[in-house]
Order: C-alpha cells, then sequence, then structure tokens
C-alpha cells in the first residue's frame, strides 16, 4: 500500500530562500502570507492529503465511478466525505478573492498545495481543480450579476464547476466545433449538443454543478472565430440563488480509462439546455485563453506531483528490499543482503527523479508567482513581465513537468522489480494516472507548437529576450566564484545551445515552417532543461546562504542540494546537445515518406 | 479495436536481404527453409495472428484469468480454442529438432514467428513462449529418458512448461531462495517452498504442465552454488507416457497486474511435490543460463513485437483522424481538416517508432541467426564467435529493445490523444502490457549489468573486439561511397562514443567498481545505439542493391528505407553524445548521498 508525506519543507524553502516572497508584500494577500501562515496552512494541507485523500487513491481506482440507468454517477466510497472534509477546511478558496468568500492567499500557495493534493490521489483533485478553473473564468469574464450568483457557491464548494470543450470529432482543432446555442427572447440560450472526456460532468459531491461550454452560436461564422462561452448550470438556480428546475444537460455515459478511474470522465449531452453567455459572444476561445495558462500550469504540477509520490514509495522499497551485495563490498555484511539502494542502478533512478523533483517544484512555484505578479502587481510594467514569463513558461511547465513526471514514474515503478507491475504496490497506478496529464488541457504536441510558434514570436521575441537576460545576467554574476563553477559552467553551455536553438529556427523556420514544426518538441525540451538547470543554480545559491548563516538544522539536506544539483548538471543537461542537434537536423528525412510510406 | 498485420515483406527481407541467410545452407535445418518456405510460414502465422489472436487481445485483457476455490485457473474466453489451433497448425515444434516431433527449421525462423504472436497478443503468446523454454532447458539438461517422456508432449503441445524461480523475498538475487528438495530414496526429490511470478503455473490449455523449479537440495551449499533445478509434473506421468497421480503443486493465487492480464501469473505452492533432478545437483542456476540467451532475446522481441502493433494503429489513426491544417498550408482544402499525418510532430512520433522497428527487427533476427549457428554450426570456431555475439548482444537486445518498445507504445497512444487514454482504442493496453517486458526475465538494470560486468571482460572483451571490428570494418568498406556517406559517417562518430565509454571503463571500473554500475545503463543504450545504427547501414546496403537491381516493385519500400535511415542518424543516433557524458560524469555524485538523504 503506497503512502504519500507532503514536502513541506521543500515548498517552504523554495517559497522563502530561493524565490523569497517575501518581496512581493506590497501584493495582495501576500503580506498576509508570513513564513508561519504558509507553513501552517502546508502542514495542515499535508496532513489531510496524507490521512484523508492518499488511502482513498487505490481504493478509488479499483472501484470506479459508476453510472446509474437514470445518469446518476456516484463517485468511489470515502470521495463524498473527503469532500466534504476538504470544503469544510475552505481549501477551495484559499487564494479566491475575500469578496466571494475566498481567503485571497496567493495563488502560488494554492499551486503548493495542488501538488500534495494530486500526489495523494490525481482522481480525486480534479473534481475541485474544476472548480478552480470555473471561478477564474467566472472572474475573468463573468457578470457581475453572474458573479454573485455563481462564485460564493463555487468557492464555498457547495457547486461544482467543469469545461466543454471536446466532441467526438475535434479535440485540438476546436475551429470545428458543432454543439448549437440557439439565441432565446429573453437573453440567454438554449444549447444543444455532445462533449467528450468532460471531467466531474456528473457527480454525487455537490448540489450543483455549473458547466462552461463552448459552443457556435446559430448564424456564427465557421472556425474558430464563431465560438462562444456558456455557463450551463446542472440545475438552474433561482433568483434567491436557491435551486430550481433540472436543466437539459445530461451525462450520457462513462469512459472506461487507462487510470484516473475514480475521475468521473462524461459524455455530456447538451440538449436544449438553458446557457447564458459568458464574455462576448464568438470571443469563448479567447476567454478560455485566459484561463488556459493557470490550467496548463496546474497539469505540469500533476506530472511533478505523481513523479514526488512515485519517488516517495521507491525510496521506501529501496531501502527495505534486500537483494544482491553493493559493487564496493557488502555494507552490511550481518545481513543475508543488502538493501537495493547501495546497487548505483537503483540510485540513478532515484537521483534522476529526485534531481527532476526539486528543481520542477521550483519552477513551478516560480511560474506560479509570475501568475499572482500578472494579476495582482499595481504597476503595469512589472504585471507585463509577469504575464510574458508566464506565457513563455507555461507551455513549458506544461509539457516538460508531464512528460518527465510520466517517465518517472515509470522509473520507480522499475525500482519495484516485478513487485511494482503488481496492482497491490500502487506503483502501476501512479504510472496509469501519470500518463493523462501528458494528453489533457492541450496534448504535449501542441505545447510544444504553442512555445515555438507564438510563444517565441510574441512581441517580438520579448518574453524570450527577458528570460535569456535573467539566466545569462545570473551566469554572469557568478561564472567567478569557484563554489558556483560546476554549476553555472553547465548552464552555460545549456543555454548556449537553447539560443543555438532559436537562431536556427529565425533562420531556418520562416522559409519552411515544418522546420519549426519538426524541432517544436525538442526544443521544449532543451527549454526545459535551461529552465530547471537555472532553478538549480538558484537553489544552490540558496543553499550555500543558508550553509553559510548555519542552516539552522538543515546542514546534510542543504548539502544534498549541492549533490543533488551536481548530478542534474552532469547526468541530466547533457541532453541538451542532443535536443539542438536533433532540431538543426530540419523537417526533411521527417516529412519525406509519403502517408503510403508508413 | 485495434488490428495487426504481420509485416512479412519486412522479415523476408530482413533474412533474405540483410542477413542473406542462404549463405547458412550448410546448417541443419536452413537448406529446408528456401525463401518459398519461409514466406509461405510467415504469411500463414500472420494469418493465424491476424484473424485468431489478435481479436482475443482486449476481451482477454478484460476478463483476465480466474482461479477457482479448487486452484484450477480459467483463461479468458477463446483462448482454449485458439490455443487448440495453434497446437494444431504445430506452431510449437516449429525449431524442435523432427525426433522429437518438431520440423527442425532455424531458430531464426520461430524468432519471427514470436514476434507476430506477440504483436497480436503478448499474453497469449507468453503460454506457448514457456513451452519452448522448457524444451530448451529439457533439450540442453535433460537424461536421454527425460527427454523421451517430455519432449515429445510439450513439441506437440498437449503439456505446457513453466519457469519457476522468484520467490517472494528473491527475484534477482536468487541465491537467497529457500525452497528445499529433499532427496528420496528412489533418487527422486521431495519439493516444498513457494514460488511466485509464475506465468502459465496453472491454466485450462493443456492436461498437463511441466514445472522447471529451482530449489536446494537438503545440506546444500548456501548462495547460488547450492541450488539445482527440478523437473515437478503437475500430474506424474506414468512410465508409457499416460498420465497419473496428481503431483503435490498447486496455485495458491492470482496476481492482479498492470497488464498481460490474460495471462495467469501464478503464486505456486510447492508441499511435498515430486520432482526429478535435471542436470547436475548444485548446478542448476547454471542450466538456466544456457536458456536464459534465447529467453531473453524472445523477451527483447515482445518490446518489438508491442512497439510493432502499437505503431501500426497508431498510424491508421493518423491517416484517419482529421484536425488542423499542414504549417505549410492545407493538404486537402475540400476537406473541414486535414489528416494529422501532416503535422511534423506527429511524424516525428511515427518515424521514430518506425525507424526503431525496423532495425530492432534486423538486430533480432540477426542475433537469432548467431544462436542457431552457435548451435548447430559444425565448425568449432564458427559456433564459438556466434556464441561470443549471443552473449554479448542479448542484454543489448533484452535492455533496449524493452525500454525503446515501451516508450514507443506512449509515443503511438500519444498520436491518439485524448482517444488513446479511452481502453476501447486498445492503445493504452499496448503500453500497459509493455511495460512487462523491461522487468521480467531480469530487469533492464540487470541487463546492463551483465553487459558490462560479465559480458564485456570475458575472455579478454573477445566478444567485443569482434564486434567493433565488424562495425569498423563496414564503415572503412563504404565510407568513401558518397551515397554512404550519410549514414556510415554519423555510425562512425556513434562507434568511437562506444570505444572512449568502453576505455572509460577500462581505465576507471576497475578501482572503484561504483562506475561501471554507474554507467551500465547508458552503455547498454549507447551499445544498442550503435548496434541498431548498423542495422540500418546493413539495411541502407541492401536496399541500395535491391533498387540498382529493380528492387521488383519494392522501389517505393526500398527509397522509403534509405529515408528511415536518414532520420535514424539525424535524430535519433545523435544519443550516443549524451550517453557518453554521462558515463564519463562517473558515479560520486550518484553515490555521495546517505541513504537518509533521499
Amino acid at each position: 500500500m503506497p503512502t504519500y508525506q507532503a514536502p513541506v519543507d521543500e515548498v517552504t524553502f523554495i517559497l522563502n530562500d530561493v524565490l523569497r516572497i517575501e518581496r512581493f508584500n506590497n501584493l495582495p494577500g501576500f503580506a498576509e502570507a508570513t513564513p508561519d501562515v504558509v507553513e501552517a496552512i502546508l502542514v495542515e494541507a499535508g496532513k489531510f492529503c496524507t490521512e484523508v485523500l492518499a488511502p482513498l487513491n487505490r481504493t478509488g481506482d479499483e472501484e470506479g465511478c459508476t453510472r446509474h440507468e437514470d445518469g446518476r454517477v456516484t463517485t468511489p466510497k470515502g470521495f463524498r466525505e473527503a469532500y466534504r472534509q476538504m470544503v469544510d477546511g475552505g481549501w477551495l478558496g484559499l487564494a479566491a478573492p475575500a469578496e466571494f468568500g475566498g481567503q485571497g492567499l496567493p495563488g502560488t500557495l494554492t499551486v503548493a498545495v495542488n501538488e500534495f493534493l494530486a500526489s495523494a490521489n490525481l482522481a480525486f483533485s480534479m473534481y475541485p481543480g474544476l472548480v478552480q478553473g470555473a471561478v477564474a473564468a467566472l472572474l475573468a469574464h463573468g457578470s457581475d450579476a453572474a458573479k454573485k450568483v455563481y462564485l460564493p457557491k463555487l468557492i464555498s464548494g457547495v457547486w461544482a464547476g467543469t469545461m466543454n470543450l471536446t466532441e467526438p470529432h475535434c479535440g485540438t482543432d476546436l475551429g470545428l466545433l458543432r454543439t448549437k446555442a440557439m439565441p432565446q427572447p429573453d437573453g440567454s440560450y438554449k444549447i444543444t449538443g455532445t462533449k467528450i472526456f468532460i471531467s466531474g460532468g456528473e457527480q454525487d459531491l455537490t448540489e450543483n454543478i455549473i458547466h462552461l461550454v463552448l459552443a457556435r452560436i446559430e448564424g456564427a461564422p465557421a472556425g474558430t472565430k464563431g465560438i462562444s462561452l456558456f455557463i450551463v448550470p446542472k440545475i438552474l438556480p433561482n433568483a434567491d440563488g436557491s435551486l430550481g428546475a433540472r436543466n437539459g444537460v445530461s451525462c450520457g455515459s462513462l469512459e472506461h480509462k487507462m487510470g484516473i478511474k475514480a475521475s468521473a470522465t462524461c459524455v455530456m449531452n447538451y440538449d436544449n439546455a438553458t446557457g447564458f453567455l459568458i464574455g462576448e459572444a464568438n470571443r469563448g476561445l479567447q476567454a478560455m485563453f485566459v484561463m488556459m495558462n493557470e490550467a496548463r500550469l496546474a497539469v505540469g504540477v500533476q506530472g511533478l506531483a505523481l513523479s514526488e509520490v512515485a519517488y516517495q514509495n521507491a525510496v521506501t522499497y529501496a531501502k527495505e528490499r534486500r537483494q544482491g551485495r553493493a559493487l564496493s563490498g557488502a555494507k552490511e555484511p550481518n545481513q543475508p543482503a543488502d538493501p537495493i539502494i547501495v546497487h548505483p542502478d537503483v540510485r540513478r533512478m532515484l537521483m534522476t527523479i529526485k534531481a527532476f523533483n526539486e528543481a520542477a517544484r521550483a519552477l513551478a512555484l516560480w511560474t506560479a508567482l509570475k501568475g499572482d505578479i500578472a494579476w495582482r502587481s499595481p504597476d503595469e510594467k512589472e504585471r507585463q513581465a509577469a504575464d510574458d514569463h508566464m506565457g513563455l513558461l507555461t507551455p513549458v511547465v506544461k509539457g516538460v513537468l508531464t512528460d518527465i513526471g510520466f517517465a518517472n514514474t515509470v522509473m520507480a515503478q522499475q525500482v519495484f522489480g516485478g513487485h511494482g507491475y503488481i496492482a497491490e504496490s500502487g506503483m502501476e497506478q501512479f504510472v496509469r494516472d501519470a500518463r493523462i496529464p501528458m494528453i489533457y488541457e492541450g496534448a504535449n504536441g501542441i505545447q510544444a507548437l504553442d512555445l515555438v510558434g507564438r510563444k517565441l514570436p510574441k512581441d517580438g521575441g520579448r518574453a524570450l529576450q527577458t528570460f535569456f537576460a535573467e539566466v545569462q545576467g545570473f551566469i554572469n554574476e557568478h561564472k567567478a566564484d569557484e563554489a558556483m563553477k560546476p554549476y553555472v559552467g553547465p548552464l552555460n553551455t545549456a543555454l548556449s545551445h537553447l539560443q543555438q536553438a532559436t537562431m536556427w529556427f529565425m533562420q531556418n523556420a520562416l522559409a519552411k515552417p515544418d522546420h519549426a514544426g519538426a524541432g517544436a518538441n525538442d526544443y521544449m525540451h532543451l527549454f526545459g532543461l535551461v529552465a530547471l538547470g537555472y532553478m538549480w543554480c538558484c537553489i544552490v545559491k540558496a543553499a550555500r546562504e543558508k550553509l553559510k548563516a548555519g542552516a539552522n538544522g538543515a546542514t546534510e539536506r542543504m548539502n544534498g542540494k549541492l549533490v543533488t544539483a551536481r548530478f542534474f548538471m552532469e547526468r541530466m543537461l547533457p541532453e541538451t546537445a542532443t535536443h539542438l542537434a536533433r532540431i538543426q537536423a530540419g523537417a526533411d528525412s521527417m516529412m519525406a515518406l509519403g502517408a503510403e510510406g508508413f
């Protein structure tokens, strides 16, 4: 039976020592988030995850969700009670505005807590995750009246939310969508169509579900420019907020999936359902894009979350399981065999995951912090710079953290040998669950294309230049320091690979866009390695400062950061050279075959 | 619903044009394997796989195996009939000696057919696969009497076989095993103990099951030097071969696994079961090692097999699914969207899998051919060279083909977007099934250690030097040829990386064995890339010869080989540089942390 302990110390180290969030006390909500408050919240969240959510993870996977003949959906045993506890704990409204019942704390804190929830129980965490998405959409685009009706109910957790984009024939290419919205005399719309892959489309956790639905108003232009966003409540609220009539929306079936089996993935049928336009007509995709950075960051964090929980369980197993002897001679000669953590290849796997997790967490929190600045800073220039950063880094966080996060669950499973293939160990569930973040919220190929095709050239490459300048600035500042050389030296090489790759695109992809498409995945991963390498350099700097200052009982942990950073620089960062070589190979051999040649 | 077509043309191209097996007509069984006979066998095997086995793959996964209260195990619906058809078709005895009822054809042909079986239905294919293992063990170590009793029944498919190595507390480290064998006055033994992860330990496909069991004779030395191999029939045969008394062996439970759910993975309880020593006492591990090359090659082929079937289905989907437009402009402007095979990132995934599959198949068949030579050649020197090759390449084939094969099923699933996560597509089953070959028959970390720690230094590095000389010889022969330069040039670089890595081990690992352990996984993959790169060069050579000779209607396919080889050289082979860098980083940062630092 797998277990989970929230890495609270890791998060507070990143927030306080690496990102030094006390610098942002001028932002709304940040002054309240003192180190003590933050730690108390994280500890409490961790406790809830360890004690309530983690024990429901395997049972939820085994039982799955059930759709009844009348369209009702039942979540696995224990989910209702856990959801109630989460709602009662106020976890849904941590960063939501106080005027709608939230606590107004930094969104960065929500991202940290979301990692814990997803580690403990990814399938469960999707229900509150979608509520956060609906809240963000309403905050950004809802009318005052809509905000007043929906936000308090969503933030308090009494109602839940969903996102309805995909249809059977269109996922990535939303321009093809067919769900129709017929305008009604009272200003509302009648929505008709079928949506698929709707997480939490139906469930038994909340008394109402607020569906956000993309549809095409009758007569709207074809393609992406004719898509609007609608609120479609499962039960229509009366003017006083009480529940009124059942709306024409229902769950037609549940999907049988590889993983996240406790998350109800619904086919949703809209049959003349009453919907309310949110934002401008025909601007629904733009409205979705506003939320997309946050949603994609959240999905990236899911990749990290599964990597973390799989790592923790692999470490426990590697310390307990005894097979063979250390190559350097028996470590515990009185025992029949050494624990397998003595074997270099087991350490290779554990160190690889560890060196990813710690930097990936820093990267996610850094990006989340930029999100807070982009929304909350009073300084327009600061907001813009933060927004640039978020736009640029979001596809990297989503694509790289989910790709590597998945690979890490596979590696952690490998530590278990045959036992990892057995359901009882829980390791195979982590692998199955970790597979979906690579796909949903924009498959990772789309993230790569978003990065290369949209984010790089945006505003004349402003965001990218700023990122390069920051990383190069750090390198220049520390390159003369002998103690920093083993870290900034490799980072400098990796950064130059990224710059060469960027240059190659500039010189080749304008004339032949396929060159950009062919290199996009490698560019995203090259970018991710540079960003993670930069995080490691920042972590090393903070760890060394802490060590100099006495480290407060954390000497061993801080020394461990220096070792792990070395491992990252020596073993993981060198991949940038391969990515560069692939990018510079261009599209020719990739595109040469006719479809019949496959 | 996924489908499968056996790649018969690919196999015959490799056998006839790349490996030119007609050169080996002096070996027993090879003269009979004329191109026409081989093709007819492959076509027939492919038909059986497409029509009988592939349709049972998803249903078998859904239903799984059932253990009844009395210990009987039922395989999924359709398996019994399919097994019967396979037995009636004579597929089990393709390469087995004629004197025991086999057809005596080359083992290479069995490897080709095994790929088809595993593609169509990996779980099913394990039942006959284990029979092949038992046959190999008996041929190598059985007494004449034992051969006479067991081989005809196994080869005809009336009885099945299993391998019993693992116990709850020991898998990799068999020196720890505890199953006991008490000598009896009649020369037999009483076997008592528990074995786990026993594939086909119980089933309803055959009237009897012959278990090969590792156990420790009472009083034998501790560790690996006190292990013996026993035959333990489920039902004891009478002297005339008819079935006698039920033996004291039974299935205690079935494991719930991530995949291969239609393969019965049993906990086997031996309770004073009658067993017969096979081979010498206390030399059981050595007896197992003889079969291990073949078994590991077979598992490597499973990785290829799943990569192939996943690829085929991804190609079909990529040609049918329409989303978005080609970056270079709409390819089918009259349709609402282009098929996704126009997108570079989709092609990147398909080409990556294709470029692996075709070379991996060549590598597997080349190694299988060496196996045939090692067993059948009348020339001792030739036998030794082939045995060297097999020993060296087997861990590479097992480790690399299963690691990359699994990664490829993940990539093929990604082509499907969200639909690949749904069970109905069948893609997620390929991923789950492809995960086990990385683990069983020696986890891939063990393969890497076997390669670096045992196979490299063996006989003063004789096998490795011969391999280097062959690849270098090919490069030297063709490096002046302009048409071959794009292929042999990159191979030369990769080979030099492998040689540098070898040199690094020689200079560093003697003093500190952890350096070898730390680099073993990268070395195995570096070796694999060189071997695959060499295969591509051989394929290119054969394709160019075919093109020069007129190609016989295969011009387009042969030109496709040249393109795919280019893709491999440009996009996949460059990884050798990263592997080398990692190896040269050594063990220091990997081993520095204490166990408590994780």
